[in-house]
């Protein structure tokens, strides 16, 4: 199957509403944010990521002629609408924080500002790849915060939720500090490092174990990690041992081994032992199987001697908190404030802003959120990006943001590094904000 | 952003493992079945859903040029792995249950049988396959389940993860028995109806509610559902019937009006109460925000007149259960069975058939797992689907696999109807599967 990417991608209703812009000549300027209204119970703080994706979207927003011919013949659509469309690319500004940046509720990470047609058209894309690729760096970072210094692979693209979130949760969990990717196709299109070891088919496959591994090391001799509990670990790790004099003749050295089920911590220890005395010390250990965050962190709570993680479907899903309460609202219209006042889901008007300031230490110790307008002490953290539809800089190479992820997650207040839900990060709503709501529900602007 | 599908969307290890296979020889014909291990807590059935694009993906199944030429320079695989898939294309047979069929842990819904490189190569892409869309089918039954005659509508794609699993949960949704969908793409990709209204920004981007309502309705005549909850509910379904005579001079009718925030029950008698005394007693109320199947249902239980709902991001991501614990297993190779023992993970050998039993009222009673040659009572629901690489029928159309999962939720067990964990179906494993696992044990086959 080959789904072509395409700005029919869009919900309904966007078509229909333009319908209605178009046709009363509303094309003024138009300033939309995308925010999340709050974390999920098991998050303390997000990781802002997809702002590359958002922009090559934007960057490319034509349509193509067969899709055109669709919405003429669809029948929902009036020629007008559909002319507009044929002429349609994207000539407006976005202003974001970087990816890799930590952020909380009601903070802005990515500002539109454009005709309202062509802001309003890209909201369901924005959303679907801010929202999701922000969903997995956030879940991501847990693992590295309990994990340091240990080889973490992202392992889930066969659970993921289609192609593109098992490649997109590739990138996202290396931004985040993940080491690398089992997704092939990740290393073409991000340079992603991939890894990868060997299943239990491929043992199956053979009528005994050892010359299973035998013929998986000398197919693959540069990058030995040997899959050891199809059918009994520690028997398993004994054949392993039972291959060195061979291999070492060779000169084809075992990297590691890699337990997928069972008790692992105990696995871990019964094995490392049997390496140690094998002659096989520098080779390390792997584990998989359904782990998470939670479960690396009692592995390493209980000292269990294992060197890396392959962490996959409840990384890939997020399964803890699989969405955002996340949203890309209408701001400003024509130069004037806006606001949504439904019943729990109101908004904050107008262009904003968010100042961080850190304490001596250098740990983030607070945000304002205030207007674009209002200058606070601080740190801003939204940058111009896109102006009149161009970017303003090449697209930072992934290693660059991972590298922000890294020291914002080393800038975290300590009482948020911790699984556990944390007390709020402190973001205050700077009175310009609380004035401009205000006067717009008292109808003053 | 474009993310073009690509062989390369695999793990890894499959290329590592081939390159062990294509260098021994190893291509005899292999069998794997994919299975679900066992049901989330919140699950009684599952449905599946994904066949036909794993169908279109194996006859598809090409290297580019592009693609052998990473393989060629990436320094990860010698040139014999890399002419091999060059020349590589499904020759394959597939048998399978069809979409839209009711199914239960360890009963396989697809087995592919073909020469052990291409039988394990596709692993990764059948998985993320039929993964995703028998988890959003199984999902969305549950909303079928509990609001017959309702217009039910996805309206997940914003949230969806990624492009592909906005599209096929569209996909997925319809095939178990949602009305349509908002996503556009969905319609002339697979020919599902679209649905669609207004959002919050239409009514922002206007001085006057009212006069949004009227513009909106003079741009989209033929399907005015309006959205009256972006201030204050009920004054926006009086500026509703403020519009009535204007618009029945002109033959416009107003289909109907649509919440999205607060106690929908409550606004919703009060707006129906309106509307029935304004003279649109023919509106329908239409209701949506953070739906899933237990709100809907509770909404139902308390007579809330709501005749639609647009279902989003908690059935688009399984938010109460985001993935299933599925695998894809080596069953037999070169004629002989093949069985996984690992801890937790063991799995049934050989090439299985599942058949089925009902009672006097044409309700599933019993399933019985067993190997294919050991014919049994009831109805066989693996079907041979394509063979030497080729599709036996064309594909079903959507809507014929719809009436499928129609028939197999009417024919469910009244106590696996409902959103509460039943009783566990009974799934008989027959003696015949069970000797076959024994004697592998010991050795004997």
């Amino acid at each position: 199957m080959n789904l072509p990417l395409s700005l029919l991608l869009t919900d309904l209703y966007q078509l229909t509403m333009l319908q209605g812009y178009v046709e009363h000549g509303m094309e003024e300027q138009a300033t939309f944010e995308f925010f999340v209204r709050k974390l999920p119970p098991t998050r303390n703080f997000l990781l802002a990521a997809g702002l590359e994706q958002v922009l090559s979207y934007l960057e490319d927003l034509r349509f193509t002629s067969e899709e055109l011919e669709w919405l003429n013949g669809c029948g929902l659509f009036r020629p007008t609408l559909v002319d507009y469309l044929e002429k349609l690319h994207f000539t407006g500004d976005v202003h974001a924080m970087p990816e890799g940046t930590v952020f909380f509720p009601d903070e802005p990470i990515v500002r539109v500002t454009a005709p309202l047609p062509q802001a309003q058209l890209v909201e369901t894309r924005l959303i679907n790849l801010l929202h999701f690729q922000t969903l997995i760096a956030s879940k991501a970072a847990r693992s590295v915060l309990v994990a340091p210094g240990k080889l973490l692979v992202d392992f889930g693209l066969r659970r993921a939720h289609g192609a593109e979130a098992g490649l997109l949760a590739a990138r996202a969990s290396y931004l985040a500090g993940f080491s690398g990717t089992s997704a092939v196709q990740a290393a073409p299109l991000f340079g992603i490092p991939i890894y990868g070891t060997m299943a239990h088919s491929f043992i199956q496959a053979h009528e005994d174990e050892t010359a299973a591994f035998e013929r998986f090391v000398y197919a693959n001799p540069d990058d030995v990690v040997l899959l050891i509990d199809t059918y009994d670990t520690e028997a398993g790790a004994a054949k392993v041992i039972s291959l060195v004099p061979r291999l070492r003749q060779k000169g084809i050295p075992i990297k590691g081994v890699r337990l997928d089920s069972g008790d692992l911590a105990d696995h871990a220890r019964k094995v490392r032992r049997i390496l140690d005395e094998g002659g096989l010390a520098d080779a390390v250990i792997f584990a998989s199987g359904n782990l998470d965050e939670s479960i690396v962190r009692q592995l390493l709570a209980a000292q269990a001697p294992i060197d890396g993680f392959g962490i996959g479907t409840r990384m890939d899903t997020s399964a803890d908190a699989p969405y955002l309460d996340c949203a890309y609202k209408l701001e400003e219209y024509d130069g004037k404030p806006r606001r949504k006042r439904s019943e729990g889901k109101a908004t904050w008007p107008g262009r904003k802003q968010v100042y961080r300031w850190y304490d001596a230490d250098g740990r983030m110790s607070g945000d304002v959120l205030t207007l674009e307008d209002d200058p606070q002490e601080g740190e801003p953290l939204i940058q111009p990006v896109m102006r009149a539809g161009k970017r303003l800089q090449a697209s930072a190479p992934l290693t660059t943001l991972r590298k922000r992820a890294r020291d914002q997650l080393a800038r975290l207040p300590h009482e948020l590094r911790t699984l556990e839900k944390g007390p709020d990060y402190p973001v205050q709503v700077a009175p310009a904000l609380r004035d401009l709501a205000k006067a717009i529900d008292e109808h003053r602007v």
